[in-house]
């Protein structure tokens, strides 16, 4: 009685956390939403409180099964479930094992089932993976925001806020990024006198603004470089194209010479600006690497994929389509 | 009697403190050294414990004269000493009148005394101004190191651990700066089994090593970059030549059209590295700007003035002339 197993799959990313509860023919038949499931951007503790809610939520909305297995996809994974996300599990009560799987893995099989092939992620951090047999065979960059995530919403954000410093410091050329910027950060144009440099006070203010928080905080401003950009804003251009370019090479650099096999591109960055997919397409064109590209959400059709997969169950052409297209339904339900 | 009134001048720097005391013809009678005296990266009461050391030491090292004013250079700095150094001077039983300076004055006034010039000083962050009638009148950058320090220390530094890790990651081609870099943070070329991520062994201990301290700490690879640039790797000729386009371009920002003056450049950074200070005059021709460039070692000479001046004595080319002579006679007793 096949049809009676049921298995849930998990991204867990940094801004939010998608659970769907999948039976073995790919049939989705629950799904839910909770906040971030990144211990590292959330916290070990908030991190499996908001994975827990997310599976809850879609077991409820499947109307409670059983549930043999779940795959926890996120950032930074080894195979083994961590104490932090075993014990929560134990603590709420949910049976079943628990893997720990690769985002780069999920994201990968929510855009293709093909043996060998790549995947981008560029949300707040930026990696890039081969992988060959569902398993990642090596990654470029995910190095995180200081010394490494070419190209990722940091580093957009980061040259975004540093642009319009520059520009409120006499450095740089106006910018329709600091309208954006000092909106986000609080600050008021023309609000006081200047500092004791002489520098203008929204300068100043800025200045107090950014370093109040974490540096990765900066991320947030990315959205404002493609709005810029589509707008026509140099500066703006300019960070974009620098961007693709660098998650384009860091690509590059696991394709490797002489290889084909498709590329899928996931994260914040990558699947919701369609200006950055296109300029890596291009930059990727550049750089020799032909297979072709596809974007996905995120990564919660791969998420049910390996936990079928775990579970000893091969996904075909047809479970496969069973999944991408039931998940759709119920996102569509859910997520209208 | 003129030649009884005896002042100090310190430059209170972010590696370490110089005092120096004066007569009012600008004679030099003493002049010692002591740690760190910049309150941002030593914190207010070791900054206060160095520069009363420094204070201390050369007016011993003078026979002890009665001071009727100090003036302490240093970054970040308004008019009127803050309550953490008078307290600290209270405390030793300093007295005289204490005043906070400008660094970039100090520096300006170390290199040249003409009514209108441009100063810019590299050392872990960047800053430059224009100056008029030895105050100044506009500064450029100075932001710090997150969004801004444009071709400072810490921005060669960064990017020097940066093209490390991409070389590690198998993202640019092998750099000269990667052993001083490794012997830096303690990383083993070949150490271990690679990460879960198949990354290096010594990727991963650079990342850990790169986080594990603040970020202002990659600053010290800075002078790596310089011995690489001059050994003719590639990408530190990039890293150093960029470095010095941005600190000409806050230079070249403060002069603006038409003016003319002398630009004199301090700072580890500026004053360390003739590489660095001739790759800023190439960038600084190119900007347009014309004037004579000079370099000074750090900002002593120029807080011997600041005493002179704010006690009311005019400091004509015949004082200056003698302050320079005389402090080089001490410092080359006091460091040989």
């Amino acid at each position: 009685m096949k049809h009676s197993v049921y298995l849930t799959g998990v991204d867990a990313g940094g801004s939010s956390t998608r659970a769907v509860v999948v039976d073995a023919t790919g049939h989705c038949i629950g799904y839910a939403r909770a906040g971030s499931g990144n211990p590292t951007s959330a916290g070990a503790a908030l991190a499996a409180a908001n994975v827990v809610d997310a599976v809850e939520a879609a077991v409820a909305s499947a109307g409670s099964p059983r549930i043999e297995r779940t795959a926890v996809a996120m950032a930074g994974a080894s195979q083994e479930a961590p104490d932090w996300l075993d014990d929560a599990f134990g603590a709420a009560g949910l049976r079943g094992q628990v893997s720990v799987e690769a985002d780069l893995a999920a994201v990968y099989l929510s855009g293709s089932r093909a043996r060998l092939g790549y995947a981008a992620i560029a949300g707040t951090g930026t990696i890039a993976a081969r992988l060959r047999d569902h398993a990642i065979e090596e990654v470029a960059d995910g190095l995180g925001w200081l010394i490494g995530d070419d190209g990722s919403g940091f580093w957009i954000g980061h040259r975004v806020v540093r642009a319009v410093a520059a520009e409120l410091d006499g450095r740089a050329e106006p910018t329709a990024l600091t309208p954006a910027v000092l909106r986000g950060l609080g600050v008021e144009r023309a609000a006081g006198p200047p500092d004791v440099h002489g520098r203008p006070s929204a300068l100043a203010a800025l200045v107090g603004a950014a370093y109040a928080e974490r540096p990765v905080r900066l991320a947030r401003f990315a959205p404002a470089a493609f709005a810029a950009a589509a707008a026509g804003d140099p500066a703006a251009e300019r960070i974009v194209r620098a961007a693709a370019e660098h998650v384009a090479a860091s690509l590059a650099s696991v394709v490797g010479a002489q290889r084909d096999g498709p590329v899928v591109l996931g994260g914040s960055v990558l699947a919701r600006q369609p200006a950055m997919r296109s300029a890596v397409r291009s930059a990727l064109a550049s750089a020799g690497v032909t297979g072709p590209v596809v974007a996905v959400p995120d990564g919660v059709v791969g998420s049910a994929v390996l936990a079928l997969e775990r579970h000893g169950i091969p996904v075909d052409e047809r479970i496969a389509a069973r999944i991408t297209a039931s998940l759709a339904g119920l996102r569509s339900e859910r997520e209208p």
